[in-house]
C-alpha cells in the first residue's frame, strides 16, 4: 500500500469509512499518460473524481478537462480553467445547459444522434462537434451497453449533415469499455473512425480530431498493463489507419488518473455465519454499495483489500455493506478470501479507490453520510 | 395520477427531477395498514423516505419507527419521537452505534448473529432483543440475497443465549421481501417462528414478540393486493401458528407506506436511435439510476409512467438516464413502450416513486445534483 496513506491513516486515525487520495500519484499518473502519449490532449475526466485538490493540481499541470454535465463546466470554471480546455462530452445534454457553457465559451461538444445534433446547432452555431461511435467493449470489465454511440454509418451522416447546419465537424470519438485491458480494442476502434475520415474527405469535409475516449485501468484485482503499453499500442494504432496524415489526438482518462491514488479505510462491523453448515464468513463492512462502492454491481471492480493479518491463513468470505438492504453485498461471486484472524473492530482498506467512489455515494441511505475524502 | 400532485406540478412547475409527495397519502396508508392490522404495532421503515414532513406526521399519528442506523434514531429523536417508540433494527451495528442508542433510551435491538449479541450484551444490558431469521424471499420482487437473518436452529440458540447474558430474548422478526405479492409467504414464516417459541418454551424462555417485518407494496407495472387482504392473510398466519396465545406483533411498512404517495417528475433530455435499422427508440431522462431510481437495478422495480402523450401509438423504447454511465440504463429488457409523440422537452412522470428514491440519489454523480423535495 501507498507509505505516504499509510503513515496519514496510522497518524490521523480519521473516522471511517474514508476515501484518502495522494495527490502525487494523481501527478505521477497524470505525467505518465502524457509522457506515453505525447502527441495527444489529455483531458481529464473530471466524473472519475471532481474532487478540487485534484481538479487544481491538473489544471496547474496543464491538462484540460472532459466535462459530463454543465454541474462539470461550471466547477471547472470556477476554479479558473479556461473554456478552450473543457470540452463537453456528454452525447446527452439538455439544450439549456449546451446554450449555457457556449455562452461561457465553451466550443467542443460531443453528440452522438440527429435529436442532440438538432440542440447543438440551435444553442451553439460554429462549434466543434464529435461523434461518438459505438464500441462493443470487448475485453473490458465494465460492461459497455448501448447507451453510447451509433454505428458508423449514421455517425458519418451526422457529421456531413452538422457542416451543412452551421458546425464544424471536428472528429470522432469512441471509448473502448472501462478497464480496458485489451491493447487491440484501440485498432478495431481507430479502423472504423479512419472509414469516417475517409468518407467525410470525399465529401469535401477534413476531419481533425480523434478522440480515443478513456478506459484506462486501475489496478484492481487483475495486473494491468503499463501506461507505456497503452502508449505505444495506441500510437501504432493511429499511425496503421492514419498513416502520415496524422490526425490531433485528444485522450480522456479518469479512472488512469485517479484510481490508483486513492485508499478508502472501511472498518468491519461484523462477522457471521447464518448456520451451523455454512461454509463462507459473512463480513459486514462500514461501507458497501451505497456508500461509495457502486462500481462492484455485478461484481465488476473487484478491488484488492488489505487488512491487519495479510500472510495468515485465509477462508472464503461474502463481503457486504451496512445498510438494511439486501443488495447491499459487495462481493458473492467473485471469490474473495480473507484472513481466519480477522476481528470485528479491524480496519480494512481497499486499495485503487480513487476514482468511482465518492460521487457515486448516497446521500444518505439508511442515514448513512457520505463517504469522507482526504486529499493528501 | 393523483390530483393533488398534478395541479401542484401544473401550478409551480419546479425544476425537474423532483419528487411530488402527497402526505394525505402517507396518512392514509398508515391508517389503512393501521386498520387492516390491529393487533400490531406499526414502526415506519425510516429508511423508505426519512423526510422531516414524513416523520413528523407519523409521529403525531402515534406511530413507532425502525431505524437502520443510529443516524435514523437521531433523527427520530430531534423530532421528538421518544426512545420508547424506537427500534434498532439493523442487524450490523457498530458496538458504539449500540451503546448510544442504549444511552438515548432505546430498549428494542434486532440481531441474526453471535457477534452481534456479543456487542449488545456489552453496550446494551438488560435491553429487549429479537433474532431475524432467514427468509427466501419466494414471490418478492425485490431478491432477497442471505444477507440478514440466520436459520431456525442458530436463532433458537443464540436467543437461549441472549437470556444467559443479561438481555430480554424477545421475539423473533422475518421479512418476507420487499414488494411481497404472495401473502402465503407470511405463513411460511409464522410457522418457522412458532417452532422458535415452542422450543424456547421448552427451555422456561418466555418470547413475547413477532415482528413481522415489511414487504407491502407499493403500486409498480404489477397489480397488487390491498392492505385488507394483507391484514387478513398475516393475522389468518399468527392465529393458525399460536392459536390463542397471539404474541405483541410488529410490521415495519415503509415503502408500503411512502411508494404510493410520491410522483417523480422528469424531463425528456435526448430520444435517438442508434443505427438506421434500430427498432427501438433509447429515451433518455434527466433521471437515472445514479439520480434516485436505484431500485431499477437488474430492472427490479418496474415503474408506471405518464407522459403528455398518454392513448396515442406506442412504439418500444430502452430508457436511460443522463449520466455518462454506461450502466445507467433504468429499462432495457423489461419492454417499456411510450408514444410515439414524446418529444424531447416533454414531462414524464414516474408513479408510486415516493419510497427508496431521495436517499438512494447519489451526492454528484457526474455533477448532477441529488432530486429535489417537495411535500404537499
Amino acid at each position: 500500500m501507498n507509505e505516504k496513506i499509510s503513515r496519514f491513516l496510522a497518524e490521523s486515525e480519521p473516522e471511517t469509512p474514508c476515501l484518502v487520495i495522494d495527490l502525487d500519484v494523481i501527478r505521477d499518473n497524470f505525467l505518465a499518460l502524457r509522457e506515453a502519449l505525447p502527441l495527444a490532449r489529455i483531458f481529464y475526466a473530471v466524473k472519475a473524481n471532481p474532487a478540487t485538490p485534484i481538479l487544481a493540481l491538473l489544471r496547474d499541470l496543464g491538462a484540460c478537462f472532459d466535462a459530463a454535465s454543465i454541474f462539470e463546466i461550471r466547477d471547472c470554471m470556477a476554479l479558473g480553467i479556461g473554456a478552450d480546455r473543457l470540452s463537453f462530452g456528454s452525447t446527452i445534454k439538455k439544450r439549456r445547459h449546451i446554450a449555457e457553457a457556449y455562452e461561457q465559451g465553451v466550443r467542443l461538444f460531443a453528440f452522438d444522434s440527429a435529436a442532440e445534433l438538432d440542440k447543438l446547432a440551435l444553442a451553439a452555431p460554429g462549434a466543434r462537434v464529435f461523434c461518438r461511435i459505438f464500441m462493443e467493449g470487448a475485453g473490458a470489465d465494465w460492461p459497455l451497453s448501448k447507451k453510447f454511440g451509433c454505428d458508423v454509418e449514421m455517425a458519418r451522416d451526422l457529421l456531413i449533415d452538422a457542416a451543412g447546419r452551421g458546425l464544424v465537424p471536428y472528429g470522432v470519438s469512441f471509448h473502448v469499455g472501462s478497464q480496458q485491458r485489451d491493447l487491440g480494442q484501440w485498432d478495431v476502434a481507430c479502423a472504423r473512425t479512419a472509414l469516417i475520415f475517409t468518407a467525410l474527405r470525399a465529401r469535401g469535409i477534413e476531419l481533425k480530431m480523434v478522440n480515443i475516449g478513456g478506459g484506462f485501468p486501475a489496478r484492481y484485482r487483475q495486473e494491468i498493463p503499463g501506461a507505456t503499453d497503452y502508449g505505444h499500442a495506441i500510437m501504432a494504432a493511429v499511425t496503421r489507419h492514419f498513416g502520415n496524415n496524422l490526425p490531433e489526438i485528444i485522450a480522456e482518462p479518469g479512472r488512469g488518473i485517479a484510481g490508483d491514488a486513492g485508499v478508502i479505510q472501511t472498518e468491519v462491523v461484523l462477522i457471521s455465519k447464518k448456520s451451523y453448515g455454512d461454509q463462507r464468513r459473512w463480513v459486514y463492512l462500514d461501507i458497501g454499495k451505497f456508500g461509495g462502492l457502486a462500481e462492484t454491481m455485478d461484481e465488476a471492480i473487484k478491488y484488492r483489500l488489505r487488512t491487519p493479518h495479510d500472510g495468515g491463513p485465509e477462508g472464503p468470505v461474502v463481503l457486504a455493506g451496512p445498510t438494511c438492504d439486501e443488495v447491499d453485498v459487495l462481493y458473492d461471486k467473485a471469490n474473495y478470501h480473507l484472513p481466519l484472524a480477522l476481528a470485528v473492530g479491524d480496519k480494512v482498506e481497499i486499495l485503487s479507490a480513487g476514482a468511482y467512489t465518492t460521487t457515486y455515494c448516497s446521500v444518505g441511505f439508511n442515514g448513512y453520510p457520505p463517504l469522507k475524502e482526504h486529499y493528501i
